[in-house]
């Protein structure tokens, strides 16, 4: 095995870095001349390595040792969000390029459009057999409306067949990636051992009332669907608290109300509220409170208030034996300067936790800034994950 | 004295509302040929009376007895809000008009844009001296921006002079109008004698936090300026009733989230709020609680919150003389079966208040419906009012 090349892996993200640069970030949108000219240097750069490497037809990029020795999946996704950051996405995969240059039994891949402009994690999903021709065809960017068959035309991917991941040939999946909070940096920790991606359920919450003169209409009189939108929302605020877990976020972040002018009393609301937890029974306890305020304000309010599900995403736990390694690893290259904690957000490893053992690393965000251009993180500590995630990878597996 | 001649108050109603049709109502926006037409045929049947009649400037019509005993003036507006109802504004107007040809000592006026497309009541406003060239000369359409400019020579009104009115001249002020609102449908009235038009004081309250992933910061570590507006609204909700006089009301018609994105924890609210009463000591009150409100906002939360005053209306109470024989005239229509309220919603007559005594008759609004083509009140409680108007006008008249 050779050396684990540090200055190697510090360049390569610079180099990526250059390749759609945006101020100090990155706007590198999936299947962009950017993003693909990315993807193309990865299988040069694997292909050098003598890993079979190609780009499938959804844009994910694999490199796989032609050996059939026991081995991990390492990687992340390299399109960026609009004018964001340099190392979302990036940093895991020129990670696991470096396990892999340095020799670790390590199979690389770039999945597409993990931050999503075109569907919801298209590349892990299509990975697993998640992803339907049907939904590639209905797809469009979220951003300009272009087809997605259009862009992966463009992109020079059109009639390309899918790879499926073979989930047998791994031992498990590796993912490191920024944290995008400021969990660690407040603790003074340089590193994060992910115990899971948390589960994400949605909902949309309408009030229905009467649109009416805000000076013809007496307080008795109305129904204001607004007042009652703001009544709902102080009793979570009142209640959640009680029901909650230690990691549990909760967050409504829209309000609108109709028509939205200073002298009419809104006739609707919509709210658009979420809560994450890695417990299903906590969002269980939640959601039930959810629908008990709806009906005490259809009990005591003179407005009609649904709830609709939007979506319920299941929690993926990190794999406990990877995640040990992980903590043993850190422990060694920084003691007492990383700690265990969920991810709020979601990543390709929540879909790879579904078909193998997966765990996850984050390395601290400065300032917490994520999905800007002025997202960071020191070097010193970009060095320290990747020894960290090389030295798991050494212990997992057989030498 | 001539009889007064309720039929052909119903049929000039009645031909007013087909022009501009629109379904049960009118579409006759300020300064559209279909305004201009009731304009001109307001002059011909005001001449036809004998009148001094004549469209000024700024597109009020007004019809002046060419004597010089003592007399009133009425009216009111003749356009409508688009797509609105067939009685709001054109009421005033015919009662007015049929007022003039029963023989009353009554000048008739109908204002010009009351409904605000092109300003704040530029009619009224212009009568009394409020308002100037340069106003004029930056007003736009507030629907698809024509300057003003542009629409008073489209309508043949480029260059004419503007009418002052010469409060001496008139012993008051009285407008009939739908009530706008559900308190005489609700009481089983069918006729209000307005007590004052309500000072409306308007709020732009903006909190400033900062927008974070909803998935990566803890709740803790939270500045939802959502939230806090949320806190702020049900302390509003909460204190105020403690504090309001009877028929004082106030309204957040708009709450304004950014980004406004389910995953994304807001770092901006604006908020929309006003409040209205007669009495401005208890509006001062609810201000001063207002005020505390947000200082204890910013002594709690994490985010910066600051209250913006947009304006602050005068409240314009009516004449007690003119009140009272029009109360007298209702007793004597229709026993028990009429009230007095406040007007919630803002008037003509409030700007006639300023330089003259004056008063106004609601009539009942089926449903409370308003601004809406399927506004509507009842022929019979029509013909009340113009029957009350008329007493009224009798009473306070010498003979």
């Amino acid at each position: 095995m050779r050396e684990l090349d540090t200055d190697r892996f510090l360049s390569e993200l610079h180099a990526l870095r250059r390749v759609g640069a945006y101020r100090s970030g990155v706007h590198r949108p999936t299947y962009s001349p950017e993003d693909m000219q990315t993807r193309h240097w990865l299988v040069a750069e694997l292909s050098a390595l003598g890993l079979d490497a190609g780009i499938d037809g959804i844009g994910n990029v694999y490199g796989r040792r032609r050996d059939d020795a026991p081995r991990l999946l390492a990687g992340s996704h390299l399109e960026t969000q609009n004018h964001a950051g340099w190392l979302d996405g990036a940093l895991g995969v020129v990670a696991a390029l470096a396990l892999a240059r340095a020799g670790l039994p390590v199979d690389v891949v770039a999945f597409a459009d993990e931050e999503g402009h075109y569907g919801s994690f298209l590349g892990s999903r299509s990975a697993i057999g998640l992803l339907e021709e049907a939904e590639i065809d209905a797809a469009r960017n979220r951003h300009h409306g272009t087809p997605l068959r259009d862009a992966l035309s463009a992109a020079g991917l059109a009639g390309v067949p899918r790879a499926q991941l073979d989930p047998s040939r791994y031992r498990g999946f590796l993912e490191l990636h920024i944290e995008q909070g400021t969990q660690l940096e407040a603790a003074g920790h340089r590193a994060g051992i992910v115990t899971g991606i948390v589960a994400i359920w949605q909902y949309r919450i309408i009030v229905e009332g009467m649109q009416d003169h805000a000076g013809g209409t007496t307080m008795a009189e109305r129904r204001d669907a607004g007042l009652t939108a703001v009544r709902l929302l102080a009793c979570v605020d009142r209640e959640f608290p009680m029901l909650c877990g230690p990691r549990t976020v909760w967050t409504c972040g829209r309000i609108a109300l109709e028509p939205g002018a200073p002298s009419i009393i809104p006739g609707r609301a919509e709210l658009l509220f979420q809560m994450r937890d890695l417990d299903v029974e906590v969002l269980r306890r939640m959601e039930a409170c959810l629908e008990r305020i709806v009906q005490e304000m259809n009990r005591t309010e003179r407005t009609r208030t649904t709830l609709h599900v939007m979506s319920r995403s299941q929690p993926a736990p990190c794999d406990t034996t990877l995640q040990d390694a992980l903590a043993e690893a850190a422990e060694r290259h920084a003691p007492a300067q990383w700690q265990r904690l969920p991810s709020g957000a979601e990543h390709d490893a929540q879909y790879m936790a579904r078909v193998m053992p997966s765990a996850m690393l984050f390395t601290p965000s400065i300032g917490g800034i994520s999905h800007h251009w002025t997202e960071d993180t020191k070097e010193e500590d970009l060095v320290l994950a990747l020894r960290i995630l090389a030295d798991a990878a050494k212990a997992v597996m057989p030498r």
